[in-house]
């Protein structure tokens, strides 16, 4: 970048610095950011400034809130006995548009991964081991992702909470609806043969 | 985007609204904010208020460029009777990075496309023309991408050129260096093959 448009070079360097833009994408966004109105490109970086300075991680469940406990702590419809776990706060996203979970969250933060130096400690698992002190929490969701890291996690932490005596339980592996068998890897398959279920009465 | 989190979708609104981002991409995007340093994310919000707000357009040639003429057109030692034409701010740059060219630039801001509605009154062509009413450019190299409508850009300005009796050039067509004549498309082996130069002295 010629030294003569600094802060569109400051603009790609910025861009650059998100996980998966290149530099080519960069500078195409940067320009693209040139090209919008006064007001959107205000609205941008106030976004990212009140993002990164006015979102906190609610104390109990460690989800997104903007101050104190995140709404779905503070709601008392939710059922606390029942808890998922999961690994970051767009998988709370997830869950909350199938509208059909009513029990509270937590999230991990991560999952483990030694290859990427991410160890126990780093996630927020003490926190969920706080929750479970006072036996109101009956059955614990793991929803960690159908993935080799996730599962891994998934099963040091069914090994870490069995001595609380809950109910754990895993999200079901199977058939994507509305995919096709006949393109559904073996993995996939073969779980969805040991989760078989039975159809008569 | 639940709304206990806004500041993160108002950023992710911002994302969607760049170009070639779509509604994942936009989610990811505002996330990894999330994860920036203060110092980053406050770099971030000032890059874009900054190339929104102190960059302009040179008065003559149109390129992008804090105050004032940018620092090609002010400069002394560059070669006025050259002109060479482009449609963008990035092309300047590629032909900069090439580090042989030392005449100037005009700007188009774009190129004729009357299926997306850009006419000529669209383009930095008046400012062009003006420029050339003192009889300092004697060669004008046309350099619009070498597509459909950057050629029918260069046809228009090259007709819309010839009364002012300066020499008009197009850049090279023919076959990109380390590239292989097995995959070379047809269109640029023919044009390959017409431009084709003595090697003999």
């Amino acid at each position: 970048m010629a030294d003569y448009v600094l802060p569109l070079g400051r603009l790609i360097d910025s861009f650059r610095k998100l996980p998966g833009i290149g530099s080519k994408t960069a500078t195409r966004l940067a320009f693209a950011v040139l090209n919008l109105s006064e007001e959107d490109a205000a609205n941008f970086a106030s976004a990212i400034l009140e993002s990164k300075n006015d979102i906190h991680t609610c104390p109990v469940c460690c989800n997104l809130t903007l101050e104190g406990l995140c709404p779905i702590c503070a709601d008392a419809e939710r059922d606390g006995s029942m808890l998922c776990v999961v690994e970051t706060p767009k998988d709370v996203m997830a869950f909350e548009r199938v509208r059909e979970y009513r029990g509270v969250y937590h999230v991990l933060g991560g999952v483990l991964s030694p290859m990427n130096g991410i160890t126990p400690e780093m996630l927020h698992i003490k926190e969920l081991l706080s929750r479970l002190e006072d036996d109101t929490v009956k059955e614990i969701l793991i929803a960690t992702n159908p993935n080799v890291e996730g599962e891994a996690t998934a099963s040091y932490l069914a090994r870490l909470l069995k001595p609380f005596g809950v109910k754990i339980s895993r999200l079901a592996y199977g058939l994507p609806v509305g995919s096709d068998l006949e393109y559904t890897d073996e993995v996939t398959l073969h779980r969805a043969i040991e989760g078989r279920r039975p159809m008569n009465g």
